[in-house]
């Protein structure tokens, strides 16, 4: 049941000049489901991409990170039913072998194609599968495809996650459509699984990279549904040059700061879908830390919030257990943390000063903040100016259900 | 539902001389629960302990580190209900007020009263339903309390928790009997919450805390339920030195050694008892990470692993959907891991090897292994000769249940 979220309007979703999207139903895990996606990008597109940091990455995220050493890539390549993650060497050659058919069919390299999958770990991969869908993908190519491009990446999910921005620079229409996918296995650690947004600015392709970190920072690195985080997390911008513009070469002249601002609220958007649609959620709760001496040490306690169990069976029963939210903090690993310094606010309700209980704090007040469906706590620190915010969603019994379920 | 865990038999139980315990019902959450506890402990008894590390320490917890910097410790005060934890100044005082009353009713100091308390966290203790307590709680107490004593400190424990062993030393009888209760915000670092350990043997009190240390070391500190560290974690050893050998002054001592080998083992009965009635629980995982170059990292994956809401919700299902294993060793934060050289047995089937599916896996003979009610888990690093095991259980949508409900 998403959280104040629903499915895109395809209207409002911007082809972007330069990006072909095509699908099919492979049958890669069963049969009837949109299961495969094939990107095409014109010629001088530039891509950035930023991957997991799971040690355990999966198969394409190996053959991502090597094929973005070179410009030039021209293809995604995007499978859900399989993870191909815990698959070893086997793994690696099936991935290789299906961009090798793709660029096949399109007369490219391989190394110009990037591998996405997600779906189950440590099942071998059906790349004959594969093989036999990508005809009616490229078939299916076409720029105005970003809806059913969003639904041929769900897994869990229960709705398609997909936006658009237009922004100007230099007087020229500038676009940017993006999707992304996740459900549950969702703690990204610099990308998300999976997201990809397209724009037709005019970008250095030098600067891609950070512009993907900056955005994944910004959105995907602060979400979290159940603390784990993915082998197959990966977001990639791509910028196809098609504007018209001058080329961006400075991030932080004035249109390179409209692109990031406008590429940054996208991510945002659909990292926040993510949550909303995050595994048995009924409640968005957005866990802000201020006070702190560093970023890193909110963002250490926002996180230890937003994990803890029992913080999130308090906010599904709707019941201001707000000590747990101490209990967290406490335990974030914040060495020198003095607990009589501690303030914290539950939606406009001060519920604790110096540490310990308000003597205006009435259970009431809190209860009817926890009832909503969009939920701001705050917490300060007392030992600095540093903020961070982390936005997470509750864990009801359906998230053991679907869990216990998943690949029945 | 606890996994293959039943109540201990009150007979079973052996009297430590000069420990005396009483317990009554103060009513101090809720009418008609044992909640209130003293023990009495003769003159000349030595007491170590170790204590919570989160920072958001209870009152009580904060009392018992400046009562356990001088001998003396006379008695210890336990309440349920109430963590007296997130209460600021106001907590410390009523804390202290209460060892104040029990210390005048047994004509000692209030520094030779330790406190302890469990429940919920951010309310205000009713100090004043300790103060009417003590009188009956005192008049009860008597040597063969034991199961009483483990009684009186459930919260959401489904059974009381209690042990005995008995050993020789230099040829006299030397016991130790221990309680400990606990089923959720379990994942002590330090202690438990709350764990008891009594023995009549002669030891330098100096040595008390590293006894306490070593103990928590083999048994609390390698159990995880949800992950959250409570606030009011605890554990206690008291050596009354009843049992007429001559006192232990080197814990590498034939004495020492045989006195510690009861101790661990009986604390480590005492925590797998935790883990097995773990809220909601129905099956006891033991999780051996071996071939880490520590035991550190060794213990990071264990607790990776134990911790991931996917890999718990798999084994609620009895689903071998091991891969989620594989992808939390890989975020545990082994920074160089070498995911080809990972090697994972669920008992004794051999799931993965080189980092991909075991060629002759099965996937049916995973499934028979994770139908027990007590699983072992073994994943081997592959680089180098340490190990460390972690106990936890699963996750199922009784945990949910449970805390959505824990109030009311």
């Amino acid at each position: 049941m998403p959280v104040d979220l629903q499915a895109p309007n395809p209207a409002d979703l911007l082809p972007v000049p330069g990006v072909r999207i095509g699908s099919t139903m492979a049958g890669i895990r069963k049969p009837g489901r949109r299961d495969l996606s094939v990107w095409l990008l014109d010629e001088g597109a530039a891509v950035g991409g930023v991957f997991t940091q799971n040690r355990y990455c999966a198969a394409p995220v190996q053959l991502c990170r090597e094929h973005l050493q070179r410009p030039g890539i021209r293809a995604f390549l995007i499978n859900t039913g399989n993870a191909n993650a815990g698959t070893g060497a086997d793994g690696l050659a099936r991935a290789k072998r299906s961009c090798v058919a793709l660029a096949a069919k399109l007369g490219i390299q391989a190394e110009q194609v990037l591998p996405f999958s997600t779906g189950v770990i440590m099942e071998t991969l059906p790349v004959e599968r594969i093989e036999a869908g990508l005809d009616a993908a490229i078939a299916a190519a076409a720029p105005a495809q970003w809806f059913e491009a969003a639904q041929a990446i769900m897994t869990t999910d229960t709705l398609p996650k997909a936006a658009s921005r237009r922004i100007e620079i230099e007087g020229r229409p500038v676009t940017l459509s993006g999707i992304a996918k996740g459900a549950g296995m969702i703690r990204p650690n610099m990308a998300t699984m999976l997201g990809f947004i397209a724009t037709d600015a005019c970008v250095d392709p030098g600067l891609l990279n950070a512009l993907a970190r900056e955005a994944a920072d910004a959105s995907f690195n602060r979400i979290t549904v159940d603390g784990d985080t993915s082998t197959n997390d990966s977001f990639v911008v791509v910028a196809t040059q098609k504007a018209g513009h001058a080329p961006i070469t400075d991030l932080n002249s004035p249109a390179g700061q409209a692109l990031r601002d406008a590429l940054n609220d996208l991510a945002v958007q659909l990292a926040q879908a993510i949550v909303r649609d995050g595994e048995g959620a009924t409640k968005f709760i957005r866990v802000q830390i201020d006070g702190g001496r560093d970023e890193a040490e909110c963002r250490l306690a926002a996180y230890a919030v937003a994990h803890s169990p029992l913080v999130k069976t308090a906010f599904f029963a709707s019941d201001p257990n707000l000590g747990r939210i101490l209990a967290a903090v406490g335990y974030a690993g914040i060495a020198d943390l003095d607990q009589n310094r501690i303030e914290m606010h539950l939606g406009d309700v001060h519920v604790v000063t110096q540490g310990g209980r308000h003597p205006a704090y009435v259970e009431a007040e809190a209860a009817k903040v926890m009832a909503a469906s969009d939920i701001l706590v705050r917490v300060h620190l007392g030992r600095g100016t540093a903020s961070s915010t982390v936005w997470t969603c509750d864990f009801s019994e359906d998230y053991v259900r679907i869990n216990a379920d998943y690949r029945s």
